[in-house]
């Protein structure tokens, strides 16, 4: 044990969990009165020290954080919700989350949902249909402590947890452009949501500064749903335009691209070069591997839950934007050395 | 429209949301008062008969469905809630999802705050730490709706929904036997789970009907973590048992270990046939394509949310203990015709 003794500490004497003791040590209803004793007992003999947040901690709290977003089954939220879920119960926070199902309505509801449940804070990622954002101003209208990551609304004064879109697209086009490729095909995403749209300005600045056209017709708007990449790669095949790259929206349609790509005897990354998006697990696998960009899901789930148990510790936290740096990870289905 | 004219029907025509004409039929507080007049208007019109879920339905609901599941990183999982909120949503149900992250103390605090936001039933699947199941009984003596899936409790009295997980296992095993393999490793999951008890249950009587020794040196007692799977492989190549096949916990793990074999310089199938389990989207692109078990895990989502709305529009809901099926994908990674 070091010099300042940690919440983890007392747990690990107490053979206790640590969502345990921090709830002890902020006087939680959940916790037995006999097991709060014996934490405070403790915590005054190591000469336990709260840290700033555990001190403002004020009374009337449910020590719930609600969470909303777009689909649970999108393995970006499903790894942005394990930064949330880690972040929060070291705090001693459990989390509720609701899933609009990418319906705005479903997502009008969620907000009531999670107002009605007094959780303490809310972590927002918004739907693909949400133009009309009144539900959400009436949260920060309340002060309710509120952090959008990923999908946020540029027109709300709020918090807000983004990664480099437009940076890291930029990056990975120049990649392709400087290892000789000209006709890159760009699988974008849906153009309301504002990640999509600073990736394509990524994609076209990056053109822009080779002078390399942009061809309308290599982009392609699609909607998130793997149920069309064939379709798409018939489209590219189709057009006679001799792509020789391929930038898509995420991993699973890159690796069904190659897959379809191959089946029409033609050659990865010799013809076409392949970058994916979000460097899943499985994508250093196959074969080739596949190039991709690091999207930074657990790390932005963190950083939002912090900047939100910040705020929620402290009435006059100022507005906040946080970006987070994503990587490209260059393997083989882009270049070959 | 046809002859029984639906909510959709009735969305359609009015240019609102199915969940929305739902919720106006059953007098929710959240839809407004001139739109409830509309819908019922129309509804009068049309001469639209409401299902028998519909009819029982009783106020003082809040139209809300608790979930509790390990860990929404978890394909199956994620899978699976989309499954829930399908259903949920067509019969104008929100989902509240609580995220145990596989401990049972956080599991516990998961029960009491759904209760507290008045959840109108739960479904659950316990943690991989749940052995005492009181919190859970407390919930069955409350008589509030619950449905468990995948990950039960066998000593609980409760509606169930589960996949043919010995049948599978069995299957697939067999698959592996009669095409010649003869030492066939086994990844399982952790014990103290239903699911996981049950799926190597399958792969021992197997191997028993075709009288082929039951080696435990080949069955990895495994955490579902993916750091492992060069320890594993390591160890299967060190164990000089000369395996000619490997069942694996799930895709990712089946995957990896593939990568593996091949860096090794040996054939998967020829000297090592691999077959996985999740039937993940991107499964059939590898080279070679992985056969698997095709896991119904949206299904059983569904299933246990129809069960759950029956049982929440009717007091009398006898107990029910589904058995959803798994499918058998053979493809090229276990056998070469």
């Amino acid at each position: 044990m070091g010099m300042n003794p940690t919440v983890k500490d007392i747990a690990a004497k107490l053979n206790l969990s640590t969502s345990t003791v921090s709830r002890a040590l902020t006087d939680h209803p959940d916790v037995k009165k006999e097991t709060k004793r014996l934490v405070l007992k403790l915590a005054r003999e190591l000469d336990y020290q709260p840290n700033p947040i555990a001190l403002s901690l004020k009374k009337n709290r449910t020590y719930i954080l609600g969470v909303i977003i777009p689909e649970t089954s999108i393995s970006f939220f499903s790894k942005a919700i394990s930064g949330i879920q880690e972040v929060a119960s070291k705090a001693g926070y459990q989390v509720m989350i609701c899933s609009s199902h990418d319906s705005v309505d479903i997502e009008r509801q969620n907000v009531q949902t999670l107002l009605n449940s007094r959780v303490d804070g809310l972590i927002i990622s918004v739907s693909r249909e949400t133009q009309d954002v009144n539900h959400l101003a009436r949260i920060l209208d309340k002060r309710l402590p509120t952090v959008f990551f990923d999908r946020i609304c540029e027109e709300l004064q709020s918090t807000q947890v983004v990664a480099d879109n437009f940076a890291i697209t930029f990056r990975a086009t120049e990649h392709l452009i400087t290892t000789g490729r000209k006709r890159i095909a760009y699988i974008a995403g849906p153009q309301n949501l504002y990640n999509s749209r600073k990736r394509l300005e990524g994609y076209k600045a990056a053109l822009q500064k080779y002078k390399l056209p942009i061809d309308d017709d290599l982009i392609i708007a699609s909607h998130y749903e793997g149920e069309n990449v064939k379709t798409y790669t018939d489209y590219l095949f189709n057009l006679n335009r001799q792509i020789d790259a391929i930038f898509a929206i995420n991993d699973r349609t890159a690796i069904e691209m190659i897959h379809l790509i191959k089946q029409r005897q033609v050659k990865v990354p010799e013809d076409i070069a392949v970058v994916g998006f979000n460097n899943e697990r499985f994508s250093a696998f196959f074969d080739p591997p596949l190039s991709s960009i690091d999207h930074p899901a657990f790390e932005m789930g963190k950083t939002a839950t912090e900047l939100l148990l910040q705020h929620i510790a402290d009435d006059q936290f100022p507005i906040q934007k946080k970006v987070i740096k994503s990587d490209l990870i260059i393997r083989e289905s882009s270049f070959k050395s």
